[in-house]
C-alpha cells in the first residue's frame, strides 16, 4: 500500500485545512494539540478537537493506531493523531501518562525548548539529560503506548531517551545540522544512533529549519534527504512538516514564551523577525507533497523509496508503538 | 536584642507544637507549608494555616518581615513565616511568584530532590544548574521579596543561584559535608561562597544530616558548628532544625515520592529504614535550643556569638529580604 503521512502539523484548524490535507491525499496527520497547557487545559483542547472531528467527520477521524491509517486510506479520509509538544499536561504526576493516552495522545515531547521535569530543551545552555522523573515517565510511555518525541530536546537528553526507551523513539520535526546548523536541527551522530535504534526522523519544512529559510529550493531539500539517507538509511525518515497554516503571529510568541518569562524571547526568530516565517513556494501547505515526490524522483529515489519517505516509513513506525 | 529563631520546621501542626515552640522561646519559625502542591493545592494549605493562626492567635501570628520578629519577641509569641520546599506552586508561570508572595510566601526552594523547572535537585545524577526559567524566577523572587532557598538543590545549581541572585540566598536546613557526607549536606567550597555573598546556612538537626544519625552527640554537633564558623564566619549561620514533630511515616514517603514514581524511592532513608528517623535525645523538639546554648558555650562561643547562631543571625538576614 501507498500511504501519505505528515507527522507534524500545528495549523489554525478549519475545514479548509482539512480539505487541503485531503487534496494532498494525507492518510494521517500527527497534530499538536498542546504546548504549555496543564492537564485541565488539555481537556479544554480535547473538547475543541471533539467538535472539529464531529463537524468534519467526512474528512477526518481520530486515529488510535496504525490500523486507522489503513482505514483512512480506504475511506479517503485523514486519521488525526494527537500529540503534545511539551510534557506539561502530565504535570508532575506519573499517573497522568495513562490518562493522556486514554484521551488520545500518541506522541509527547519530553521537552519544548526549555528544561522540563523530564529532560533538557535545546535552548538551555547545559543539558543534564533525562531526569529521575523522566526515566519513570519514559517507562510508563512505553507501557501505555505514547511515542517519546525529542524534536525540541537537547542532544544528551535525546541520546539518553534513545537508550532508556524500550520502544523506538521519534524526532517528529527537525532536519540535520550538516545541512542547516539551527539549534533545533540534529547532528549526524545523533541521527545515526536514532536510526540504529529503530527510531525515525520527520523532516521539517518549517523555514527556520531550512537552509536559506523561505528561499530554500526544492533541489536543496531533496539533496539533503539523499545525504540523510546515507546516514540513517532509507527506512527511518519521513515528513513532519511543522506546518502552521493560518496561525496569527501571537501564537508563535506564545509558543516561545508561554508564561515563563517577563521579557520577550524570540526563539528561532529575532527581534526583527518575530512572527511566523513564510513557507517556500514549493511547500506552502501539504499539497507540496507532490513537489516533494517530483524532487525526490529527480534526485534518483525509486518509487518505493519515495513512498517510504512520504508516508510508508511512518506507517511502519506506527506499527511499533 | 536576643532572638531565638528556628528557620525550618515541618511539623504535624497542633496547639501542642506551638506551645513547645513558645517554651523554647522561639520568636520566629519558618514553616514548610507545601512540597509538591500546585497553586490551587497551595491555596488549600493556606486555608489550613488561616485556621491554625486564628485558633492559636495567643501563641502565633503570620510574619511578613523582620519587624514581626521584633513584635513576636515583645508579645511573647512566635511569628510564622511561610515557605515552600519545592517550586511547584508557581507551576510554569512567572506571574505566580508575586501571587505566592501576596499569600505570605517568604522562602522558596528552587528544587526539592529532583530536577525542577528552575534548577537541579541533589538526587539527580547530573546538575545543569539554574535553567532559563530559573533565571527569570530568581529575578522575580528578588523583586517581590522571596528568599531563594537551595537546601535540597545540587551544587552547581546552588553556585549559580548565589551568582544570579541580587539578594543573599539561604540554605535553610543542611549541614557541612566535612562533618557528615550526606547527599543533602554542603561542601566547604559552597559554604564559603555562600557566606561571602551574604548568604546564610541553617544548621539541621534532622538525623539523616547528622554524624551518627540519631546517636549524634551534642558535643560533636557543637564542634561541627565551631569548624563551620572557621569556613563561614560567625554571622552567616543559624538553625534550621528540620523538625518534623508528630508526622506519620506516610508523610516522609509522600515527601520523597510525590507523584513522580511508580516504584518507591527512599530518599535519605533505605528499604529497612523507611520512616522518619528518631531525633537525638538532646534535640527531641525546639526545647533542645537550651541544650545547644549550653553546648556552644562549652566549646567556647561567647554569649553574643551564641545569640547570633541561635537567632540573631537569621534576624539580620530577614532584614535583607
Amino acid at each position: 500500500m501507498k500511504f501519505r503521512i505528515d507527522n507534524l502539523q500545528y495549523c489554525n484548524w478549519t475545514r479548509e485545512v482539512f480539505e487541503i490535507n485531503r487534496e494532498a491525499n494525507l492518510d494521517a496527520v500527527h497534530v499538536t494539540i498542546v504546548y504549555h497547557e496543564d492537564f485541565d487545559e488539555l481537556k479544554e483542547q480535547i473538547k475543541v478537537w471533539e467538535k472539529l472531528l464531529k463537524d468534519n467527520s467526512d474528512l477526518i477521524f481520530l486515529g488510535k493506531d496504525f490500523k486507522d491509517i489503513e482505514k483512512a486510506n480506504s475511506e479517503k479520509k485523514t486519521a488525526i493523531f494527537f500529540g503534545f509538544q511539551n510534557c506539561s499536561p502530565i504535570e508532575d504526576n506519573i499517573n497522568l501518562v495513562e490518562k493522556v493516552h486514554q484521551l488520545g495522545c500518541r506522541f509527547m515531547q519530553l521537552t519544548y525548548n526549555n528544561q522540563s521535569l523530564l529532560a533538557t530543551g535545546c535552548y538551555e545552555k547545559i543539558d543534564s539529560g533525562v531526569t529521575n522523573f523522566g526515566k519513570e515517565v519514559i517507562r510508563e510511555m512505553n507501557r501505555v503506548g505514547i511515542v517519546v518525541d525529542m524534536s525540541h530536546s537537547a542532544e544528551k537528553s535525546t541520546f539518553d531517551a534513545i537508550e532508556l526507551s524500550e520502544k523506538p523513539i521519534a524526532i517528529t520535526h527537525a532536519n540535520p545540522t550538516f545541512w542547516h546548523a539551527a539549534k533545533r536541527n540534529k547532528s549526524s551522530d545523533l541521527l545515526k544512533t536514532l536510526s540504529e535504534s529503530g527510531g525515525i526522523l520527520g523532516l521539517s519544512l518549517y523555514p527556520h529549519h531550512l537552509k536559506d529559510n523561505t528561499n530554500c529550493t526544492l533541489e536543496s531539500f531533496c539533496e539533503m534527504v539523499a545525504r540523510t539517507t546515507e546516514i540513517m538509511g532509507i527506512k527511518n525518515i519521513g515528513i513532519g512538516s511543522d506546518l502552521c497554516l493560518n496561525q496569527p503571529d501571537k501564537i508563535v510568541e506564545w509558543m516561545r514564551n508561554g508564561t515563563w518569562s517577563k521579557s520577550k524571547n524570540y526563539g528561532e526568530g529575532s527581534k526583527n523577525k518575530t512572527g511566523f516565517p513564510k513557507q517556500p513556494e514549493w511547500f506552502k501547505d501539504a499539497r507540496g507533497f507532490v513537489n516533494l515526490e517530483v524532487g525526490l524522483k529527480k534526485i534518483g529515489f525509486s518509487e518505493t523509496e519515495i513512498n517510504g519517505i512520504l508516508g510508508n516509513n511512518w506507517y511502519n513506525f506506527y506499527k511499533t508503538i
